[in-house]
């Protein structure tokens, strides 16, 4: 009896970790990449100290995280960096906690009328977030003052950086979602991996082996490598990202790096998948500095997109709401020039907590494709970053940044921002990841590819990773989950249990 | 055709305003007290000048609260007063949005607690908000800071200033709701009253006309009145407040005022209701100033309840959450002592928003029993509340108060704290309010009285109110929308539509 899983990701790694224990043998892992982890990658900075991790960072859902707790037991090491937020405009400066306008305020009642709208009223259509938060707008402008809004609603685009997409782009329906307790940072995510990786011997994971096809035969499933070698095993778990799946029921994308071929191809439900669930780009970009020299009381700071009074004006002045949406279609093809204040960014200041000269940036698709197209050109990217990153620093009493990654290695006096390195990510560029986890276009339902990829290809092609699953989706502890249920399906099946 | 209500509340006035719309001519609205509006009362402050409201100030849920929009268009004034809050503990001053504390965060992490207990779970017994709170910090004690554990479910009991009740008598399901976008206070509810009271004839309503009884004889209802006037009727609404409604069932209530005997008595599905659904204490107390002298910027104010290093100490040493359950009772118990440190008391800085010198505090039973009691003593219950009112004050920059209830004409320099006067309200000593509105304790469900009073006594014996409503319980829209219910279900009996 034997088992083939495709990908070394957290699923993958657990998938075999379970059916290792459950009494399996004969256990492959095929990792196209020459490392494990998959969207999970530690990395160290420029002093060789610092650790960042470039995927996931986080647990999510502490309350009910079974794999925050197994870690925490196991003496891994995290922190609930939850925190309060500092919000800056471009021309106004901080404007979070304002005694007047009361953004947040205006948020939580955005969100509320989100809820309504998808959960407390039937039939109601799927548009983009900047379309609904543009509605409420509208509807409630008797309601609300100029200033309210003008900002309110650039605030509550801070849901881009959990989707990892912007919100014309961004379904409204999904825009909000629960959270099941705190978030809490890992520290970081490759102790956990390899704490997994440890419970089964290491020839399981075969390195640098891409799969190229997965034909099931009668009973058996025969998996063939980019060099040709062949595995025939009785069950194969494929963990490959939603986004390498899609590859496969495209014709035109076969000569693309990490398709697989399925034979038969994807069934029918995982291809109907396709239609209804998309693809976020979440990126990162690291800001590593000499030493610390701003507020280390204070964590998350986001730069909000920049604004206008004319789309007061606009908001005031429309008769109908297709006025306003017309001058909205007008005003967003006037953003097609890239700037750091034409989306929202988010700024974690891992001075508080972690004691770290960094800052860890969050960006959104599509502004994450064009950043790490350019990635290898670092004093491009901290050119475009550099008026947010003033504006961040010195919300938090400190300078502006005195160097360019072109003159790193002056010297210069004490307390002022030098800069030491960048970092950028490459999940959009990589060809094993092409972006970042699930996200919801407008009119998605994710339900569809979990149903689907949760029952399978068939008994014999099995599925796991974020993608999969329901509770947890596009969060590690989902992924985790989704390959303990595969191992423990399989080992149902081969009477391992 | 004719209709008795009884109860002029906004349900009853609604109910007449309803159905005087639809073309009833015979009507009655029969009121015990010398006024109308109920719960809703609108009083002038020791100028003349300032307004409060003692009952409801708020227009709740105004996402969706048709009778807020419809007295918006009506020009009656209010303010969004949702705002940050400024939580004060006796011993360490401030310690909102606290960097290290994060205890606002740590409060939402309690709250999705108890979401995921009763919601997310089938069978969780009920207890009361302490419990289940406590159970919070003893199951994750290990996630939390000495502080959290010390100070994090005081914040959460700041709900205690909108259920009316304290955590001790508080049901732990029913402790958190959700809101359906901003509160706004009504500058004042007695513009409301007055446009609806003015919707039809003034002669429709007898003030000073307490009703002792309510007998079905076939398809007629009658009413008798306390000095023994009989009304004969084809429908009565009878409006009077939940708590008032209670002395029905109970025989030993028999001589009470407001006590209202029926005949038949009240349905069993009535009489049961009562068995899992209590009555608040929601009390006001307003403090009156000379002039300004603190901070405009910050509405809300909450003083926390008093702690101690050794509940932390309880919290980390109890074996099992049993153990601690021992340490809390005994703690209850050493509370007897009354203190205004012993329970949350929310300020509402009228200087914000409204420019008004006063803050209205809000209070919770039993405390509410004991000041209200009191009242007239304005004198002691300035004393009582001199510690907390300073320790407000001081968080506003202000100066603690200069004088008490005995020297109001002294003459103090200007930027000082000078009293002129305290108001206190009645509503638990009250005769036909017996306290504020519906509260639940723990087991309690008040859907089964909602269901009852919605289908009625029969037929001809109905009833309207903020206690016979699911959507908008115990809000002023609530019991409004109550009215609309019978007067529409009455019209349409009577052919009237």
């Amino acid at each position: 009896m034997s088992v083939i899983i495709i990908g070394a990701g957290i699923s993958g790694l657990k998938t075999a970790s379970a059916l290792y224990k459950h009494g399996a043998k004969n256990i492959k892992v095929l990792e196209s990449r020459g490392r494990i982890g998959g969207r999970l990658q530690t990395i160290t900075g420029f002093d060789g100290i610092r650790k960042y991790d470039l995927g996931a960072s986080w647990h999510h859902d502490t309350l009910c995280n079974d794999l925050f707790v197994e870690g925490v037991e196991a003496g891994e090491k995290y922190i609930f960096d939850d925190d309060f937020f500092i919000y800056i405009d471009k021309e106004r400066g901080r404007v979070d906690r304002d005694p007047e306008m009361k953004l947040e305020i205006i948020d939580r009642e955005i969100n509320k009328y989100t809820d309504m709208e998808y959960y407390q009223k039937l039939g109601s259509k799927d548009v983009s977030f900047q379309e609904l938060a543009s509605r409420y707008l509208f509807e409630k402008r008797k309601y609300l003052t100029d200033d309210q809004i003008r900002y309110s609603a650039q605030v509550s685009r801070y849901l881009e950086l959990w989707h990892g997409i912007d919100w014309k782009q961004l379904s409204a329906k999904d825009t909000y979602f629960g959270h099941q307790g705190r978030n809490a940072m890992a520290l970081n995510y490759d102790s956990t991996i390899d704490r997994i990786a440890k419970t089964f011997p290491s020839e399981i994971i075969e390195l640098n082996t891409e799969v190229n096809s997965v034909k099931q035969d009668n009973n058996k499933v025969v998996i063939t490598t980019k060099d040709n070698k062949k595995y025939v095993a009785d069950y194969c778990v494929v963990t490959i990202p939603q986004s390498v799946l899609e590859l496969s029921i495209n014709e035109s994308a076969k000569n693309e790096t990490g398709r697989i071929e399925f034979d038969p191809p994807l069934n029918n439900n995982i291809q109907n998948g396709f239609k209804s669930v998309h693809y976020g780009g979440l990126g990162k970009v690291i800001f590593e500095f000499e030493k610390i020299c701003w507020d280390q009381n204070e964590a998350k700071v986001v730069t909000l997109a920049k604004t206008s009074s004319s789309f007061v004006d606009a908001v005031r002045q429309a008769n109908t709401f297709d006025d306003l949406l017309r001058y909205i279609d007008k005003d967003n093809s006037r953003m097609i020039t890239r700037d750091c204040w034409n989306q929202p960014l988010y700024f974690n200041n891992l001075a508080k907590g972690l004691d770290i000269a960094s800052f860890m940036m969050l960006m959104q698709s599509p502004l994450t494709e064009y950043i790490e197209s350019i990635q290898n050109d670092k004093d491009k990217v901290f050119k475009f970053f550099q008026p947010v990153l003033d504006s961040v620093l010195k919300s938090l009493g400190g300078k502006p940044v005195v160097n360019g990654m072109s003159d790193l290695k002056q010297v210069f006096e004490d307390d002022v921002p030098v800069l030491r390195n960048i970092i950028v990510t490459n999940w959009t560029q990589e060809p094993y990841s092409r972006g970042a986890y699930t996200a919801c276009f407008p009119g998605d339902d994710a339900l569809d590819m979990i149903v689907a990829l949760d029952r399978g290809q068939s008994s014999r092609i099995r599925f796991a990773g974020e993608h999969t699953v329901m509770d947890g989706a596009g969060c590690v502890y989902g992924a985790w989950k989704s390959g303990q249920r595969e191992a423990d399906y399989i080992a149902d099946r081969m009477n391992l249990k």
